[in-house]
């Protein structure tokens, strides 16, 4: 994992200020988005380039958890306003959140245009933003080799159209279960991610939170346990560190054969399980190679039946 | 898996008629009880022995399901009166379900003596039955060599002393999630399991239904998916078919190695799958090996990342 021969992959989403409140504790105006989670999982991996909007609240000091990871932040749009905030509360299943307040600020005006030296990106993830605008991203890429995408109920039921268009254009969807039914009509969860794959997508990972990731796609299935946690202290952007892990990681290998994507998998729960053990993006701003190879390790142990 | 050098396997436990409505489909007075899906389950890769109490409507044709797939009926006492019978209605869900009525009938005298033929057994599983008479089986083996015991949340609330006496004295409690929960007063899975092993039991398999489940032990954590299935029929007995494919398959290989545990986890899991795929103990009553075989390799499948 030098840095120095690192493929690039391009890494479109939010970058917000989140205010989280959970059973045990809280915290505000912490670093997140998708698309700060998302690049900071795959700079393990892969060279991220950044692409996203912030406003001039967002100091140097926020940056520097990008650039400190080497991600190149040319993409970074810091205009006049406010960043993004979000404001949630967690239930005590850690699951369940109540959104409290949510402002967009110069979110809203965000329309993105790729700096030329991003137009050749080969590995690409498209977070979680309206799908008109990943679409308009996708426009920008010359000849992607894959790209994943990551979506939320709120586009299911408001942007089902745009939703479905971009689906066509992707490799592979990155959904949680209960999304997965949402857009499917469907309750199992094997019928789902098949109903999906006929939307477009060559592979679709149905996340299931605490209880491990399914990957489907024609002749391939994956199962990967989620990691053990004693404690979970913040989920939020445990799916993005998963989409931008298991991206980072197809990018290393440079091809998506059945190996890299089970690579994704497993790097993607390990990345995920560092997420949810700080707020923010604390638990995955100073990994070592070593420590996200235990954890792998450990996964791959809790399925090693021989 | 041939009949005739099969390893014995006693089991105890409820043997019943199941009235079961589920959201599209019902089912009145078909052959259940833990006894009898575990004993079925077990005898693709052991020697049931059963230990079990009926009344005089339970026929020689329902006694031919035992009989017809080797099973040692001696143990059955066939008594006067009705046999226990319980009627349940499955949520949407196909997990969560309410029980309509419950008549213990003969179950309500069942104070079980082991024949003489059965003391000797190695292996042994202890169905979902009152704590203490679970004890007093466990009282009548002269020397076990592995003991897995069911239980259900109405035993942790109404005798947990009893419990925690009889987990003292086994190898492994097969628990679901919620109850393993309440069991430890935990809500983290591995903390959970950490705790029941405090209490006794060298291992704990805790059952999370449609997410699999997980075997834990000192130095020892294993993760099984469970089979994904387009349509579930009936979840009755599905827990009972894994304990009965587990300990049978364990009886097998015939020592508690930590390769015997993962096919005990493996065959208990495609037991389970089989048993939820039809109403009644349909599902498991035919298996061909290469079935049973099939989908355990798919389940292999599923966790091999290489």
């Amino acid at each position: 994992m030098s840095r120095g021969s690192k493929t690039p992959v391009l890494i479109v989403g939010s970058m917000a200020f989140d205010s989280i409140k959970t059973p045990t504790e809280s915290v505000e105006m912490a670093l997140g988005g998708s698309a700060t989670f998302g690049a900071i999982a795959a700079s393990y991996f892969a060279s991220p380039r950044v692409v996203g909007i912030v406003g001039d609240d967002f100091t140097d000091e926020h940056l520097a958890a990008f650039t400190n990871r080497g991600i190149d932040t040319t993409g970074i749009d810091r205009v006049s306003g406010k960043t993004f905030h979000w404001k949630g509360s967690y239930h005590a299943n850690m699951q369940d959140r109540d959104t409290l307040d949510t402002q967009l600020n110069v979110f809203e005006t965000f329309d993105p245009k790729l700096p030329g030296s991003y137009r050749d990106s080969k590995f690409v993830f498209l977070g979680n933003i309206a799908p008109r605008i990943q679409m308009k991203v996708l426009d920008q890429v010359e000849a992607p080799t894959f790209v994943g995408l990551d979506t939320m109920n709120f586009w299911i039921s408001s942007a089902l159209g745009d939703l479905k268009a971009v689906l066509r254009r992707i490799d592979l969807l990155f959904i949680n279960d209960e999304e997965a039914f949402e857009l499917s009509n469907e309750r199992q969860v094997i019928v789902a991610g098949e109903t999906i794959l006929k939307m477009g997508p060559k592979y679709v990972v149905i996340k299931r939170g605490e209880f491990g990731s399914l990957l489907f796609g024609k002749d391939i299935c994956f199962f990967v346990p989620a990691v053990l946690l004693p404690r979970v202290v913040d989920p939020t952007g445990a799916g993005d560190a998963f989409a931008g892990g298991f991206v980072g990681s197809v990018a290393r290998v440079g091809e998506v054969s059945r190996s890299a994507l089970a690579e994704g998998m497993l790097y993607g729960t390990v990345l995920a399980s560092f997420a949810v053990g700080q707020f923010s993006v604390d638990g995955v701003l100073e990994l070592e190679r070593a420590t996200i190879d235990l954890r792998r390790e450990f996964i791959e142990s809790m399925t090693n039946y021989s």
